[in-house]
């Protein structure tokens, strides 16, 4: 049976694992919803909102990556398949179908919000049990607060 | 409320947006699946199989995003949210926790020979009501098809 | 006197020179128009109508050179002067003067919109006697749909 | 009704805004005239004039954007539209159908003739009225004059 | 034993795999041709028809390899090994030693003149059993007659 | 003590330099004031205007740059400190705080129309004591137009 | 009126806005003291230290353009406006003139230190409010102590 | 005498260099040790191991440097010579000679776990004395985490 | 009749002419079979021989253009064409259909061999005559042989 | 006989000439001097003037391409050879063998004074008779101050 | 005084610097002659010969800096001055004035010849006294002999 | 027992991996010296040693690799560890702690010079066994002459 040789305590380990898999799981679904709302966006900003949203999905993919693989590098299997994601994230329901602009950007300002705050919660839990975990987290974090800032300006 | 132009019949248009609705839950799945295999394989084959999953991600990211363009070219909103994903995709259901490489490899020669199957359905279907949608169910057929040839030649 | 060995027959040479010869007139014409409207624009969304304007133009400078070539390729000179454009062009007058983004949008969709029924006819036509300038033009329509939709959605 | 702050006296904004029209036409035309030829060239020095012709037309596109952007900058709306062109270019009739490479040449020695000494009479025009157009100018003959001596060194 | 799944009937696959496996020792051929001539080219147009070579060299390199792994990805082993060339070409003999610019052009169109037309018929040939490698060869006959009229150009 | 072997004479040396360190003030200040408003802009246009306020930065700080280095070229030192520039910048206070889309555009308008008032000086001045200083003068003041009209026709 | 949904506590937020204030102002002013050398400096170092300085500048308005954005993701507006910077920067005064090369090095060292000093305070205030606007200071002390360091080697 | 003012109390500077020259020894010898087995490796994973070894090397290059240069900044001079490097590393003796691929990965697996135990210890004691240079740890930790994963999975 | 004025005399030109053509030759034809692998290998190691095959195909082909240049260059016409190949190639038969990773490493290493063998007579046989070609000999050389001790040790 | 067709009267012609054939003489040899420097340099800036004479190689390369091409683009045959060079150059005697840094900037400061003095001469002279040829006489004398500058600077 | 510890006997050193001496020279002038031509051809392959003659002149400054650069090294002050040029080049006189494009051609096969001839020779007298040399002139005398073939080819 | 089939006499194979080891040896422990010297300097032309020392890194680590992986084509283990370099070095000692700029440049003429003896010696004992091998070790020998010249030139 693979067992990596982890770098951390079974306690510390649990805490971080389950920091860094609710990590992964936020992460595929921001992705995944702001795809849908670049599909769907309609209205007079159809143009800004539909680029801007693809400068989160690149970030949030390229973030996921690391989560996932910063996981396996202390020994716990990564899930980030559609169903474990349809159930676990911490976003609400995305609505269907077309959407104007402003509900699209507000869409994001909300789904960004439900995001940061367990994200923040994360940096918080990890803090002692490992502090490399810790440190991609507040990058991650920093990212999606500038994102946040920048949805909020656009419906300011 | 906002309606596209479009350029078939109503009975067409029903055909092409199932179509191209299909093939794009079928390929974001694709990319969580192979995305989920490239961090929990290991084995002798490691490298070469974690390398050669991230282009079936890129490729089934980027097909993902031209069917859900063209059914808004034609009016249609397409719907990529993890739970639709969850419950339409034609791939079955990928193994939790560390895969050995050899079946890694299985896994994706299985996954994508469901989604052919489907595709070349697909294909077969848009050929009348409308060629310019078929033409590109076409060329990700061949891209899928090479992939499946690559990682049969990898177990054969 | 110069002639190209054709590999179409007379009659088919017949039916897909004057599809590309009027998708040449069409194109050229929506590259003159789009610059038109890039630089005579005006209002809020000035910035992302101007640059949006500017993928058309590349879009259609693109695709005029590999119909124009594609006719040459067969043995019939091209014809893309400013008085065959001006005369035979399948869009309707563009409005003189400063014009406010709202209309710009606008007059793109009826533009876009006006060649792509001729593209699609052009389609049809060319089936039997060239597939091969076929798959030219259902790519170029594929382009036109994409632009049709991305205008009609910022008015929606 | 959109006006903008322009930087310079009425009458001095009339002969100015006159040049940059007239320049933008010219240009316009000449891109047209030389992609024409690009595409209906034959003989022995097919390749060459085939090649050189589509840098005439890069300069020319570049510096018809420069152009009419100038014109707006001055509050002046710059008019591109074909017919506008095919009316106001300084440059005669373009021959249709195929062209032997000799006569492309001589073409374009022609078209660049009658173009450049429209250009100097601007460049002459412009000096009191505003030196920073005429600055534009100056830089547009200085290329066209290049490529005029380079047309006639190939048929020298 | 090695067998890739394959998505075609047993029928169907001995057409298509006919079809390209004949355009893949074709297009080898054609490379290999293009080189000599590259190489032993003397006259006044030296350097173009030099250069012009190198193209249909690159292009040619690239189809053959698009066609082998098409054909690898239905199952069927493809074979371009020099004696199976040598033998199975569809291109006419070339000539030993210096060729002028003239003869050198012709040998192309010849070269060239010969692939399309078994190009053409493998289109034909495979539009039923399977529209993916089809398009295809719609591409490469696409790219061919595009060089074949330039070179027929070249000596026009 | 340090000298540059100046080619101007005494005099002309004083007016030129009297320009040069005009321009350099108002530019530094530029600069500054439109990075300030790229970081406080609010509103629907947000995307648009942040993006569009760097290019303008980015033009501002290669032109001090050019300024500063021909002042030097000529033995007089360029002073784009704090301190100076807070006291002999040519543009009026910028707001505190938060801006609407609306006044941001309207700031630059203002701020870019007093810089081209007094770089419009300079060329004049410049003309007679030093046609090279002079020449880089004028490139800013079309670069400065140019943005001038844009940030016109987002508000037109 | 526009306000940012905070993710921090009212306490913590003044604490932090201090900080990237404060850093914004040393930065803007560190970026224009460089400059200032950078034009200024003479000597048989010149052209070393007329590059290092240029890096220093590039490395200072990165990470202004950073702390501000930063600022604003917290809700609270930045302040780099050419007066708020000759008032609050921690760098003293810079000479007026031609420097030499030995005191324009010292000058960077003291105006390194002087920032380094400050930024150390905010790295240990911000520890507890908020380590994500922390992991953003401690990058920026990492990059001046290094700039720091070469300063004083040069003149070491 | 050459000294650099540092910012940190001689007691914290103590616990600092000796944490940074620590990994500065570790570090190089990793880039040589990976060296050796990059040239020495045999066996039927000879290309994957060959190619992921220099991954490591450029990493541990890396890394190396910018402990060196953290020392410098700090003012502590650093000591990366061979003889050093011999006698202080962490990493224990390398096998002479060929040696097989699951050796080879066997190998880098204990080299990576060596450094890593003393990397955690030094984060862990430049937590109070240096958050800097602590940051800097954390990241090299996390890569060296993430290599000493892959080389698991690899024999896993 | 075209006769290149050649630096060496006959008899030497005869060496070194025989040399160089028979380089190409073996040149050619490892481009041919290389590839011929690329497409036909199956197995475990499938994807890392696919690769490393088609840095053997590059290299081959420079190597192969560089030595029927310097013929050129010489004077001498080089001959590539597919049936001088299949008839002069100093690399054995390769199977025919899918070969396993073991034995395509396996062809690999003879085909090498055979090719280094010629490679170092010819380098012993131009040393006198021609030292230019010489040195192109050896570069060639060192390649292969650098090649050929990969494949061994992935079959090691 | 090959006679461009001139934009000039004789007389404007023989004055622009003069001035295009005296600074293609003036940069040619500048280039070789810059060069002869570059090779020659010793001393403690030794790597700082090597680097610095190649930016100014690489200036008067380009600019004396663009002045020879001026010329040939009015009708005049540029004269660039070597002997005439040596006869006609403005710039002093360059010492022979080994020059200590010092004395090689110094070199270049009187090498750029009297080519400025003279580029200078040519500006007024061309004023009237082409401002086409006279701008592009002024960016070169931009160029070659801000050099001029440097050097000074770099032994001020 | 300055001086290299070189790595050759006086003798050897006597011999090899006579060589590079010669071939800085004759590298120079070909540069020089190259452009003449450049300039100055004209005729109906004007852009061809245009075009390749750039290329010779990158292929001799490239050469001549390698070559001044390795008599830097072994203590030899290179001269590579006009005057020195214009006097110990081995290339005859070039023709003044336009010429015609077959002279043009010829020029430079004979010019090119003539360089061959004394390179042949610094290549045999460098063998004993210094490999090193030697090797960078076979390099030299690899690509000048593959230019003459192509102007030869060329005039064929 | 891995054993590669070397193309070499027994004999002839114990001279040249002698002379291979040894130069592997030189290099390595070259590239730990300049890096040791690179974080050490101090001095008024720290910057210019600084980053030159980088060049001769990036050089010595580049041919350490080419001659570790021509040994292991011959089928020679070559052998780069730490302790191995500390022993075998042809370097003398490297002096302990801060350097200043005089020093650091006198270490790497001496360290190279020491390097050169032993290179030229290896160049010689290959003459006759490997002229593929000796080519290797001739080019390293250059490009340590031409540093050597530069640092010499820099201190003379």
């Amino acid at each position: 049976m693979y067992v990596v040789k982890s770098p951390l305590s079974d306690e510390n380990m649990w805490t971080v694992s389950e920091a860094l898999q609710g990590a992964l799981v936020d992460l595929v679904d921001l992705a995944l919803v702001a795809k849908q709302i670049h599909w769907n966006v309609v209205g007079q900003r159809f143009r800004s909102v539909h680029l801007q949203l693809d400068e989160v999905v690149s970030l949030a993919r390229a973030h996921s990556d690391t989560v996932a693989e910063r996981a396996a590098a202390l020994g716990v299997s990564p899930d980030g398949r559609a169903a474990t994601v349809a159930v676990g994230s911490g976003i609400g329901v995305t609505p269907e179908g077309w959407v104007d602009d402003t509900t699209a950007v507000g869409t994001l300002v909300e789904a960004l919000g439900a995001v940061i705050t367990r994200m923040r919660e994360r940096v918080a839990a990890t803090d002692e049990p490992d502090p490399v975990s810790q440190d991609i987290l507040i990058t991650i974090t920093a990212d999606l607060e500038k994102q946040h800032w920048m949805f909020q300006a656009e419906n300011g």
